[in-house]
């Protein structure tokens, strides 16, 4: 799942991407490297210039070990993937520091595509994991979770989490609006991924069983969720033991602020990754995103690997995507 | 799949669509139809001034008998439709009456994003059932066919088949080129659905089992798809009857001379129906199309239901839509 918000390009908020020209680009490269194994909107994988690599490589390395396949949706991406995708004809986010993300209407397309693709992609399947690549979707998140009323903490893409930019970006949109109802709380604060993906999970739901594969953004998604309504019994949340771990964050004690729905975590073990970039990841930084913490839990249990064999896949990715530039 | 020549311009050449102007929103308003009951980019359902209906219905009636989950691929619609579908960025063909249909790199993407589709979704069924809209389609498809030194006679959405209109146009479209080279022959004769869907097959037919639910543009796609390869023993096309027993064409026949495939044909008993819409389809219109024969076919094999009982689904679907608007 792509999708863009302008909240992103306020400078210090995200990781994802180097530069503010750069960032919009984070989406389809991470759809294209998932794909291809190498990028074609841009040049380089996503990257940071100290070699952390994209969490994408993590889903990438299991997705592949489990043969679970995948697809692409854009739901509001700036630029487009170059590759075969759902198209849904929903824009991208407005930067919610400045102004409203949305029109009404956005929102209600995006929950009713949404609906409609989680129905289609539920069918086929007896487990569907959701992912999603927005860059500055934690701070979207945060305002959609406070704006509810949950009292949320969240995770970031950076050791030195910038809560108080973060909790300054949410306080100018909450001061926007004060309604709870949920089209309204997304229309004003949230990204397009949210509504989408929440619109999945309460077809999707009825009929197979989901992951929904991150964190605090899907606890924003479970919040918009819970209004539409979904089988409690059929959905689970799958992150790493990083954002779990995370002093500055308290995601459990949001989903469990929201609905019973169990929590599985991994430790990716990158502590024991041979290069820098991976060992950066149990040091705070990028930490999860693109599914990956849900889809190494899906690859363990659908093929029993070990997490050890599991991190070798993950270094072998490494070592291809820095050697063959 | 959705797609869409310009050759369908040519007056006189196609009954999809009551008017040049009206054409161009068959593939969108059939897909549209299928998911929603009812279309969004048009105000009625496709359907001929006195009631023929378009094939999607049978479709439609026969995918929901049996809860087979579908998706929508725009490989080349002029519209696109308005629900969320597989975007693959792939243009529309041209006139081949007056010129090439279109670039050898369009060709190239169209059978490239076939490939990436064609693997992603055999991965999740144990049968993949190819259907298309394009209008104009049946030419087109005569001139690949005849490109490829094949003996072909097509069949047609009218009863009186304009055979020396098709066969003049497919003349104009042959004098251009005299290669053989399946790349070239698409390039020059074809339309965008016959090489993504050939590269569709090149891959799913590796994974799964492959219905190509259709007649004459299907053929097409094999002629293609056996210099692509392809597993001939998960390969069947599945048809209605009214093309197979089509006295001016020669459907089986153009068949075996390509591949050793099985030919599945269904009798959808229309001339039992109690409306005069669908049984002028047992007189000669419309035949086959949105991958009707395909999709009774495989409704009969996954819920065993009998031919009186589709008929009937068909029928109420039929109600519905005359009813309703």
């Amino acid at each position: 799942m792509l999708s863009y918000t302008e909240t992103c390009e306020i400078p210090g908020i995200t990781v994802a991407g180097a530069n503010t020209d750069f960032i919009k680009f984070t989406p389809p490269a991470d759809a294209e490297f998932l794909h291809y194994g190498y990028c074609k909107s841009i040049d380089i994988i996503p990257m940071t210039p100290d070699g952390k690599p994209t969490p994408a490589l993590l889903t990438k390395a299991s997705l592949e070990s489990a043969s679970i396949p995948q697809v692409i949706i854009n739901a509001g991406s700036k630029i487009s993937p170059k590759l075969p995708y759902f198209q849904t004809g929903i824009t991208h986010g407005k930067n919610i520091a400045i102004e409203p993300a949305f029109e009404q209407s956005n929102v209600v397309q995006a929950i009713d595509y949404g609906r409609i693709l989680g129905r289609t992609l539920a069918s086929s399947t007896d487990c569907l994991i959701i992912g999603e690549s927005v860059p500055g979707g934690t701070t979207t998140a945060l305002a959609v979770l406070k704006s509810l009323g949950v009292d949320a903490h969240v995770s970031s893409s950076m050791p030195e989490n910038p809560q108080s930019l973060k909790n300054e970006v949410v306080a100018k949109a909450l001061a926007r609006s004060d309604s709870k109802e949920p089209y309204d709380v997304i229309a004003n604060a949230g990204d397009p991924m949210i509504p989408f993906v929440a619109g999945m999970l309460s077809t999707a739901s009825k009929i197979t069983n989901v992951i929904l594969a991150g964190g605090t953004q899907m606890a924003a998604v479970l919040a918009i969720g819970k209004s539409l309504g979904y089988d409690q019994n059929k959905v689970a949340l799958g992150t790493t033991s990083y954002v779990i771990d995370d002093k500055n964050a308290n995601l459990l004690d949001i989903i469990k602020s929201i609905s019973d729905i169990p929590v599985l975590s991994i430790d990716p073990k990158l502590n024991d990754s041979k290069f820098d970039g991976l060992r950066a990841y149990s040091k705070g930084f990028v930490k999860e995103g693109a599914g990956a913490g849900g889809s190494m839990i899906s690859s363990i249990l659908k093929t029993g690997i070990s997490s050890k064999k599991l991190l070798e896949l993950v270094d072998k990715e490494y070592t291809r995507i820095t050697t063959s530039q």
